[in-house]
């Protein structure tokens, strides 16, 4: 990833606005401009960005990491052995020592969203004033270049490829974690072959049922599937960090008539914002798009989340699909759509699909039948 | 589980202190004093206790969902829907909201070592008063009760059953994410047959050869094991949201001399922590016990981390076996005991396990022998 590229411009940012260093503490945005990515923060990381220099407090067990991953121009460890007593033993320890290079009256950028109390109060004693940078990090993030518009690609045909997986093993009497498992293995036996030395994060949630699938967000658990269940089978995967999003709602064995005419709203609700994304609407017609066909089938009052939002590093991230975001949407921009509509006592119906923006034109990455019709399964039960 | 109990021990701390009102933002406490947990806080999440009640600030598709798990007195939704315009539409509001109900001066508990920024200047425009409550916090954790001690017990069945699983399917030719597929299956079959309606976190990585086994933290990736690799096997699994932690370095075929060598001092050190850990002696005592065996055997330049750390709600949490921590051990708390060796051409040695510390003795959770002469493998490679 060309991080050089991000740092360059995140310094035109602070020169604009007059800052001097930021410091970048959410994770995503530390593998965003450092390219490192940690599978914990437990012990934490911090980046520091000034108007020649990079550095990253790190803790010792990361450092070889680190020195392979980034390009960072100075690695401040911190220790948790004997042997390195003195040595540096905290990131605060650390932090204050940078931050006493710089003069009274250094601006600091920080995240708002992230930055926490502990930071803040060395940043002050040093004199230090606090100006926000997240929206600025946040439109960085949301235009994508090639190289990222390339992998998130790859990962709406893996993301699309799993699913498949899922969704045709899928039968009465298996939970919902058993049935995540087929999709995830064939994901995994792809990703070998195909991408050496590749990172994979994933994510798969498939609350399966009437009650579950009205909770949009839950972990799969080891529920059963039944007979005449309905269930949203939801997926990510990133491949090296940049991931897109697949979701159907189906079934097992078949649906009632009032499920049908649901399903039908929000598929065709789906389809509309589908058809309509594009270069040059904002975000908030695309919502509204999708909220019109779901309101003349008088059932906005069970919709309970916007239509869609951006996809990269983030799981979510902006620009938010939601009715009162004017942004204008540009080339680059990478977004899942998934207007969902929730009834108690029918069921939760959503289906996800990921779209590219490009110069010339709309790509969508990726791809399973959204009709009813393929989505009714029921074979008999396979071990995973 | 009773996070009532938990409620009532925080507003005993905030009496002592004359905390008003606790604001917890950290994903595990939230988890821990409610029952919530999401599987991503992309929508922020905050909870506030106050003397008489708690309050959960949280978006909208997650009101079903808190409803179901938690205890709370009032659940604050902020919508993303124009239907719901006006209705509270993001945390921030709902948070200055709540705040505005308290007089000037109220003391607010924070954690400092993630209270963000964003909702620090909202405290201040209220002319609230932050104290710190991240250490009562952490001492309230890392005392675990019966219940929670049951259920780190048996994810540590878990975890061993599917470290077995994975270590005795490693064969050259698969990749690292393969190998690990076979214990996760195994895990997933056995969860869903013994815990209906259970939740499950698990992490698992698998760097091999000299390289990566040299970086104690990183993802699985694409990999394929050679013969005569070196293999750091580490997982953890995590039953309704309770940890436990085994790892175990193996080979593929066979171990060089000088690898032979430095794993029976790493296979040492561990057993020598894990049979003088207990209550009454100190996290620094425990420390000192591994480190001693691996400087005995002049390998004291090659650690780079502590001996072990606490586990429960967290993937690493508090108490840290560290060299300078003066604390005493407790019954209720539980460790993964890991001294680790990393060596540059040799590779990376570390084994894991994890105990708990009860008033009648030391109960070790996790088991897979620890020998060399078991951890060897590389039979034929198996389809995942």
């Amino acid at each position: 990833m060309n991080t050089d590229k991000r740092v360059q411009k995140l310094r035109e940012v602070m020169d604009a606005r007059g800052i001097d260093v930021s410091v970048i503490c959410n994770f995503e945005n530390q593998y965003y401009f450092s390219g490192l990515k940690a599978i914990t923060y437990s012990r934490p990381i911090v980046l520091l960005v000034d108007k020649q220099e990079t550095s990253l407090i790190i803790p010792s067990l990361e450092e070889e990491h680190a020195k392979a991953k980034t390009r960072v121009d100075h690695l401040h460890v911190y220790h948790e052995v004997k042997s390195k007593a003195g040595q540096g033993e905290s990131y605060t320890e650390h932090f204050d020592a940078l931050l006493s290079r710089y003069p009274k009256g250094t601006v600091i950028g920080a995240e708002f969203a992230s930055f926490p109390v502990r930071l803040e109060q060395i940043a002050r004693k040093h004199g230090a004033d606090l100006v926000s940078i997240d929206k600025e990090i946040v439109d960085m993030r949301a235009v994508k270049d090639e190289q990222e518009m390339g992998m998130i690609a790859e990962s709406g045909r893996l993301v699309s490829l799993a699913l498949k997986h899922s969704l045709e093993h899928a039968a009465a009497g298996m939970s919902e974690m058993e049935m995540d498992q087929f999709g995830t293995r064939a994901l995994f036996m792809e990703v070998a072959e195909k991408h050496p030395d590749a990172t994979l994060d994933y994510f798969v949630m498939s609350p399966s049922g009437i009650e579950r699938t009205n909770m949009p967000h839950v972990f799969s658990n080891t529920r059963q599937l039944k007979q005449q269940d309905i269930i949203i089978h939801s997926r990510q995967v990133g491949l090296n960090g940049y991931r897109a999003e697949c979701e159907r709602t189906f079934f097992i064995g078949g649906a009632t008539e009032k499920q049908k005419e649901v399903f039908k709203v929000a598929q065709e609700a789906q389809a509309a914002a589908l058809d309509f994304i594009k270069v040059g609407v904002t975000a908030k017609e695309v919502n509204e798009v999708a909220r019109k066909v779901i309101e003349k089938a008088g059932l906005e009052t069970f919709v309970n989340h916007r239509t869609g939002h951006g996809i990269g590093i983030g799981l979510h991230e902006e620009p938010s699909l939601r009715y009162d975001n004017d942004l204008v949407l540009k080339p680059g921009m990478a977004f899942c759509v998934e207007p969902g509509i929730y009834i108690p006592e029918v069921g939760g119906f959503r289906h996800s699909d990921t779209v590219i923006l490009r110069e010339n034109g709309t790509e969508l990455i990726t791809e399973y039948p959204r009709g009813l019709d393929a989505l009714v399964f029921g074979g008999v039960k396979q071990e995973v």
